[in-house]
């Protein structure tokens, strides 16, 4: 096992939160309990203010895309040198609401922004850290967002149009395709139908790393 | 002429707003009246939210370096996309207090971050862009930071041990050497005699591109 530290992704809507409790659970019942959550952007003080800065943006300026994708990679920065990192250090486990995944998929995806400052960015900010696990949650941007519409007011990033949304997903279904530690669960279903699902998937990974 | 610009450039207390107002001076005596001025980090609401953000860091977390690069190049996004270019556009004149030199030589020489990230940043971010003069204010640390400490309050950067601004210097001093289109001021020198300096070296700029 390269580390202990489990993301969960997905769009809006899509049921991070409970697939993180269940996480969460199925880390309990095999008896780890030393687990922090993150979520990003965000995790820190000052990844906060700056998550509050990219979800609000500014009523009188434009946030530029470039702007966006140095300050969402500024917090990841934040987050994982002062938290995720000495985390794992102290032997605890980590559930990540979202990582870098989320930079390729909306922003590489839903904006199209450049590949090869996509990549550059990843590289130098994190270099060969990665999550040992993912679990992306995908589900239909129509459905998602009507979920979360119904929670209440939209920032910045859920008000853009449905292509975006598509377009990120697609991004978040070829990244899962080419990664063997990105699990699809179709979160479309029934909530105990994903929920049996992740934990299956979650039980399973364990069973792998330690061989029992 | 590429275009219309000039940046001050030069450690803390070496004399940049001193050099700003003599420039728009210059200028208006030559009779370009429709000047700006920006500041970096900062000059648009954004920008200056991301400014305190670096200047002033957060008493329970550390800023790391890397994230402080990564929001000065957003910030930096925000001036030249939403500022610098539509004036610059509208046929005004663009006095720059500090622009992406500050950036090289701090983080890249003061700091010592990675010159490749420094590079890719820098092509992503701006692109071409770049001003068209550079006036390097080059003062001795020692001397700079004294007259900065007289103005009041020193900022987290501000409050960097004197080897760190020893290697910001150098870094300045090298690129102003590899660079034709800076100039660099001796502002160690008597105020009448840099404001002097100041005033010729513009003016045998503006001759050389006009061919007056």
């Amino acid at each position: 096992m390269k580390n202990h530290f489990i993301v969960v992704e997905g769009l809006e809507g899509a049921g991070k939160s409970t697939a993180i409790n269940q996480i969460k659970q199925v880390l309990l019942d095999v008896g780890i309990k030393d687990v922090i959550t993150t979520r990003e952007p965000g995790g820190t003080p000052l990844a906060e203010q700056l998550r509050t800065l990219v979800k609000q943006g500014h009523p009188d300026e434009p946030l530029t895309d470039k702007a966006e994708l140095l300050m969402l990679y500024a917090a990841r920065v934040q987050l994982v040198e002062n938290v995720i990192k000495p985390a794992l250090a102290k032997g605890q486990w980590v559930v990540g609401d979202r990582h870098d995944m989320s930079s390729q998929a909306y922003q590489g995806g839903g904006r199209g922004m450049d590949t090869s400052l996509m990549q550059s960015l990843k590289e130098t900010v994190l270099g060969e850290f990665a999550p040992s696990l993912t679990l992306y949650m995908d589900i239909d941007p129509e459905v998602g967002l009507a979920r979360a519409r119904g929670r209440g007011d939209l920032d910045r990033i859920e008000k853009m149009q449905l292509d975006f949304f598509e377009r990120t997903r697609a991004r978040y279904l070829a990244l899962a395709n080419d990664d063997p530690s990105v699990v699809v669960i179709d979160a479309g279903q029934s909530l105990d139908t994903v929920t049996a699902q992740i934990k299956t998937a979650l039980e399973n990974w364990l069973k792998q790393q330690t061989g029992v």
